[in-house]
Formats: C-alpha cells, sequence, structure tokens
C-alpha cells in the first residue's frame, strides 16, 4: 500500500471550512491584539491600521501559517502572531493598491477602501505603518524564544515582500497594462506579486515549527502552486464574477488591459491550468499523509471558491 | 582633574568635516551595493529606489551609526550595512512624505521628487520596498553572525519608524496643521517623527557594538537630545533659509499653519532651545572620553548648520 493511500483524498473539505473559521476568528483576535491600541494625536492613523486589517477577509496566509505551524507541532500563540504578521503585511498592500494613483478602487471586501473611509494621507501612512508592524510582530520575542527563528522570518517576509517579490510584481503589473506580456512573463508576475507571499506564509509555519530540510521543501513547493493556483483562479474570478460577489470592482483586469493567464488561456484554459497547480499542491503533501488533509483541501478550495 | 577635563571640548571640528564626508562616501557605496541592480520587468521600481537613496544627503543617521559603532570597537563593514538600513528607511520616509497627497514637494536634495522623476505609483511602491530593503539587510546573516543582534536591531527600527515612532509622529504633524499645539506636544510630535529614527541610528551603533547597560543608555540620552536639537534647527532653517540653501521649499510649516519651535519659542527662543538640547547630547558623552570628540563636534554643527 502506498503512502497516498493510507488516507481518503477527498477528506477535510468539512474539515476545512471550520478550520477556517476557526482560524479566521482567531487571528482577527490575535491581530486585535497586536495592533496599537487607539489614541494620542495619532489616533486616525492607529483607526485607520485597525479599518484595513481587522473585519473580516478570508485570511488564506494566516490560515496556512496556522495549519502548517500546526503540521510541525509549533505553538498556535506564536503561529497566531506569525499569521496575523502577514495578514496586516496582506493589508498594507491592498491599502496602498486601492490608492487613486494605484488601482484607484473605492471598494475593498465591500466596504470603502481605506483612503475613501479616512484620506490618501492617512491612507498612505497606514499601509507604512501596517508594513512595519508586520516586521515588528516577527522580531518581538513572544513570537519566539530563539532569536534565530525570528530573525529567519524576518528575512524571509522582506525577501517575499520587496522588490524582489510582492512589490516587484506589482511594478511589472503596472508596466505591463496595455501591453501583450508572453505567458512567461505572466507566470513570473504573479509567482512575485500573489505568490511570494502566499508561499512565505506557508514556509513560515515550517520555520516556526523547525522543520526538516526534506519537509520544508515539500512545503515551499506546496506554498508555490497553491498560490500560483490561487492567483489564475482570481483573474478567472475577475473575468466572471460579479462585483457583489467579489466584494470588490470587478473585470478591473480587461478595463486596464492587462495581461492575464485568462487573457493569454481563455476561461477554460486558465481553469485548467488552476486544476493542474491545484493537483501539484495537493502531490507534494504526500510525506505528510492524513494530518495534511486540511492543506489539500485547501489546495482544491482556492480553485472552486466563488470570491 | 575631572574626566570632562582631559580633553579639549571643541577638539574635533574639523575632524568631523573630514569623518562626515568619509562616512558618507562609503555609505553610498555601501547602499549601492546592498540595493537590488536595476533589471527585469521590475526595472523601473530597482531605479526609482536608487535615485531616491542614492546621489547625496548629508546622512546624518547613517554617520550615527558608523560613529559609535566604532566608538565601541564594531566591525565597520557591519555598521556600513546598518548605516545604508537607516538611510534606505529614511528615503523611504522622505519619498512618500513629498507625495501629492502629503506634503506635495516637486523639489528634494535640489532635484525633482522621486515622485515627480517618475510617477505616484512607482514613487509609492519604491518607498515600500526601501521600507522592506531597510529590514532585511538588517536580518541578514552579513550585518552580524548573532540572530540575536540581528533581530534586535530589526526591532528597535520598527519600533523606532512605526506608528509609535516616525509615521506616528508625521501624522501628529500632518492633524496639527492649521490648528494651534500646546508645546509638549510639539515636543512629543518631534520626538516621534524625526528624533525616534536619530536615536535609533545611535542606539544602532551600541548594539553593534555590544555596547553595556550604562553605555547604551549615555548613547540613547545622546540621540534622544541630538534628534530634537536637529529638529528644532531644522524648523529655524525653514523660517530663515531660502529653498537654494536647503535645497527643498522653504517656508513650508508656516505656510501649512503649522505649530513649530519657531511659532512656539521665537526663533531666537528656538535656537536657544537647540543649543541647550546640543549642550545635554554633549555632557551625555562625558564617560566616552576623547573619543567621542567627533559626536560631540557633530552636536555642535546640527544647530550651527545652513542645510
Amino acid at each position: 500500500m502506498s503512502d497516498t493511500q493510507i488516507f481518503d483524498p477527498d477528506a477535510g473539505a468539512a474539515e476545512l471550512k471550520t478550520a477556517l473559521a476557526r482560524a479566521a476568528a482567531e487571528i482577527e483576535t490575535s491581530i486585535d491584539t497586536l495592533l496599537p491600541p487607539v489614541t494620542g494625536g495619532e489616533a486616525v492613523l492607529l483607526d485607520a491600521m485597525r479599518y484595513a486589517t481587522l473585519g473580516g477577509g478570508k485570511r488564506l496566509r494566516g490560515f496556512l501559517v496556522t495549519e502548517i505551524a500546526s503540521l510541525f507541532g509549533a505553538s498556535r500563540d506564536a503561529a497566531l502572531r506569525v499569521a496575523a504578521s502577514v495578514e496586516m503585511l496582506h493589508a498594507y498592500s491592498l491599502v496602498h493598491d486601492d490608492l487613486p494613483a494605484m488601482d484607484d478602487d473605492d471598494l475593498r471586501r465591500g466596504r470603502p477602501s481605506t483612503h475613501r473611509q479616512f484620506d490618501e494621507a492617512i491612507a498612505i501612512l497606514a499601509g507604512d505603518a501596517l508594513q512595519t508592524r508586520a516586521f515588528e510582530v516577527l522580531a518581538e520575542e513572544a513570537t519566539d524564544a530563539d532569536p534565530a527563528i525570528r530573525v529567519a522570518l524576518v528575512a524571509a517576509l522582506a525577501r517575499a515582500s520587496g522588490a524582489a517579490g510582492m512589490v516587484g510584481g506589482q511594478v511589472i503589473d503596472i508596466e505591463g497594462e496595455g501591453k501583450s506580456l508572453p505567458l512567461e512573463q505572466v507566470r513570473r508576475l504573479h509567482a512575485l506579486k500573489t505568490g511570494a507571499l502566499i508561499r512565505y506564509a506557508a514556509e513560515a509555519g515550517a520555520i516556526l515549527g523547525r522543520a526538516g530540510v526534506k519537509e520544508r521543501a515539500a512545503i515551499a513547493a506546496y506554498g508555490r502552486d497553491l498560490g500560483t493556483a490561487f492567483q489564475i483562479a482570481d483573474d478567472v474570478l475577475d473575468a466572471t464574477a460579479s462585483a457583489e460577489e467579489l466584494g470588490k470592482t470587478a473585470g478591473k483586469d480587461e478595463a486596464a488591459g492587462k495581461s492575464t493567464y485568462v487573457s493569454l488561456l481563455g476561461i477554460e484554459g486558465a481553469r485548467a491550468e488552476a486544476a493542474r497547480l491545484s493537483g501539484d499542491a495537493v502531490d507534494s503533501l504526500k510525506l505528510f499523509g492524513a494530518p495534511a488533509a486540511t492543506l489539500r483541501a485547501l489546495a482544491r478550495y482556492v480553485v472552486e471558491r466563488r470570491n
């Protein structure tokens, strides 16, 4: 009997829903605890940081941290801090992406975007301070007693989110507007813009859990394929779903003249690519057996979701 | 003979000029080495990061790191990395401060500000990526073999630059426009907006140099008073110097209806306060004797400078 047959590959779909909801609630509490209270002459900044980060979202990145940390037996308190940190980093990127000089988006998670709720200056600064706090939370002793683990998390988050990661991908995306990019460049764009942070979230769980080299490589491959599958599914949703379903503006990519998986492969081709990557992500989890059932279900969920 | 009389208190003025020029050149090289080369679809981002950070500036923060690290015998290579990091952090804050939604400034160091040279979206993202890189440089092994030192630097920089430091101060400043703030609030504003990062730069040198508790407290006091003196001198310059002298727009505070040390104390009162703090900063260096002559000269220089 092979390693893959000792558990039901479709197991975990029901558990996933429960685990996602539980983690989202716990991550929300963790963020709330880790953000400064609203006080002083800078109250509006602290208020905007909370507005941008609290109040929902799928918490996919934070969930990856907690699930994978749990797979390796890491402390849940530590995992929730690292999960809150990556969600702060993600929230900062959304606040800045929504600015008039960038995507000029009025709507985020069904609410006014941060610069619409406050103003542009406060949105820029709230994003800046959320990035800072994301790194600070990782560096604080409560995250892990071992400074080598904390600094490894800081280095990994920086690599994933800076010019060689998320922000670099964002610029390739902007520069590609109105141009026809080849598939290879669209792949690199997404590997950086969305993929790097999702992959980081997976690896962060493995770092916290002191995973071995082989386990960490498997988790990195899972995170990489999951991230790409997620982004392709996002392109498909942008092309097919309504703003009401998405809780944000739909059809933005086509309006901006962007090369996407959908414009290059068509909707069905993009769906097939996402399904293939989702399968690869599931395969990467072979060595973890049954305890990884929820992570397998997650890889299937990201390509089937409606928002 | 007391500790303070074994050296000439006015020594170091000539050495300061030499040391500042030498450090500025070395820090420039360090930044150049530590920023990614300009390539790929994100080339414009990497170009903007370099434009915003390279090509001059006093490098006061970086100089503080290298001088104080040297006082404690830390490696100069390590100090130059930490100096480059704090200058990247400072540059990010200037790029974002100059944006149309913030100070809307077209001029910086006598050149077009980053959003004028590139565009707003690239300026926002270049600032974001400079912040990230500042943290990444601290976290990298080349900065110090001991992860505890690296993570202490990350935590200290985050504390100094986030909502409880530089960005918080920036928001108090914006919120105070057109209002009359009491002196106590102006003090807190500046302690956060400019003071925190200057104090960090001093403390970072002490962290790198494994300074003891007493030495570190003295350096923190020096950095705190130096930072405040520097900011008051900046207020005085804004009210009295020309744009040509400053290399940036002059008279901005009054135009924005800001409460400053000058509006609260008058030009002579502000100059006297800066001189008093400069003297306090000098006094904090007593226990270091002659090797701190350049740092004493720096405390005098920041209140006498013309730009």
